[in-house]
């Protein structure tokens, strides 16, 4: 892909700044959700497993100083692209190019305060392949949600936390890959509307957590029971996410 | 127990009153909840598992005329309440006394459109008895959830739904269970106010269900985001369930 091909677009209500191919995978509301859900404090350390142009792990930089950062991406466009917004917005994000199942030695020699993840959200054996094939793996990636999280739980510190988001309907895999590994899970709907069902969950589990199970109360996206054509129509809460940079804390 | 102990209580606005001991397990709203969201048609069968004085079967068919109802009840005191209801409410009740474990020989030859359960909602080892061994058992019985479902999906007939109200802190294993055995998952949280985490579930399957997995929005039961002394604060969609005797239908 050339230059010409990418846009540069603001997130954060402009605090962050990223390039994108224009027409391959983008990041949209949900990295930026994932950033907003994910407990860190100043100076821990964050693994983004499949991190993309780098739009979660930027985002949760730019609310959380001091962070020690470092993305995988599998695909060699992507985690230059990684780098390259990492330099612009002066974050300290290493990415290293690597098949999660496959990580290199150094990774595997680390632990990490959180690990987040935004994995594919459809099973590429279900989907029709389209003609960007960076957006195919973006999309539909050959990586089965269990492995996404035997990964990151194998990477999690002791008492570490995964932070995933996924399309709802993948919540039963989500658990049972969950359920076996950490403990403490978390789940929080991201519903459209008032009244509509989830599209999107946020997960949170802890490695070595015994507490029970928590479904918080949902995220709703949009104002009012109708799409309405005049505008953006965001909750105030999401909008202190999106624009304000703010954090999705999850219950006490 | 004499009927001294008892006290009858009126459901569903008045069109159901029922016996139930003043100091045991009582039902409250749970059982009303559990039949409103069974998506019983007239002249379908249906079994409850754990029928207790029989609320939410009673309450099922004071809103959908003309089914087939079968309960099973492990403790011979609230088998013969739940059959007192059901002739003072006349309603066609078989009642079964019985181990859900072990169901007798005619039960176990027949299949049902529904199944629905309440099953308790403390595990007997994580509790501490109370002094009276009716209400335990109720509260906090000593059938494993697991068993619980894997005993209706073996009586719903192809097609048939289950539907199960549970704590909230459950959900893992409920779905862990199901997948195994049955399809067409669906939650929906009910959460005590907007805003807060979902203290109950109520969870539809299908046998042989095949349609994805469902979270549903969650039903809100009190109005406002905190408790007020000055009386009942419901939200008018459990009202119209609670005092209307409505469904709480499961999203199209």
């Amino acid at each position: 892909m050339s230059a010409a091909e990418l846009t540069r677009d603001a997130f954060l209500g402009g605090r962050l700044h990223l390039w994108q191919p224009r027409a391959g995978y983008r990041a949209g509301v949900d990295p930026v959700l994932l950033a907003a859900a994910v407990p860190a404090r100043p100076g821990q350390s964050v693994l983004e497993l499949g991190c993309g142009a780098g739009a979660a792990v930027l985002c949760l930089n730019a609310r959380v100083p001091g962070l020690s950062l470092t993305g995988v991406e599998l695909q060699p466009f992507y985690a230059e692209l990684a780098r390259r917004n990492a330099a612009e917005n002066e974050a300290p994000l290493r990415v290293v190019e690597a098949d999660l199942q496959r990580l290199p030695p150094e990774l595997r020699a680390q632990a990490f305060d959180h690990v987040i993840a935004n994995p594919p959200y459809y099973e590429r054996h279900r989907s029709t392949a389209s003609e960007d094939a960076g957006r195919d793996v973006a999309l539909a990636g050959e990586t089965p949600l269990v492995e996404w999280i035997a990964t990151a739980s194998r990477r999690l510190a002791p008492r570490g936390y995964l932070t995933l988001i996924q399309k709802a309907d993948r919540l039963p895999e989500l658990i049972a890959a969950c359920t076996a590994r950490l403990g403490s899970l978390r789940v929080r709907a991201i519903q459209p509307r008032v009244g509509r069902k989830a599209e999107l969950v946020l997960m949170q589990a802890r490695k070595g957590g015994r507490a029970g199970f928590v479904l918080e109360a949902p995220l709703i996206m949009h104002e009012g029971a109708r799409h309405r054509v005049d505008g953006e129509s965001y909750t105030p809460e999401v909008l202190n996410i999106l624009r304000g940079g703010q954090a999705l804390p999850w219950s006490a």
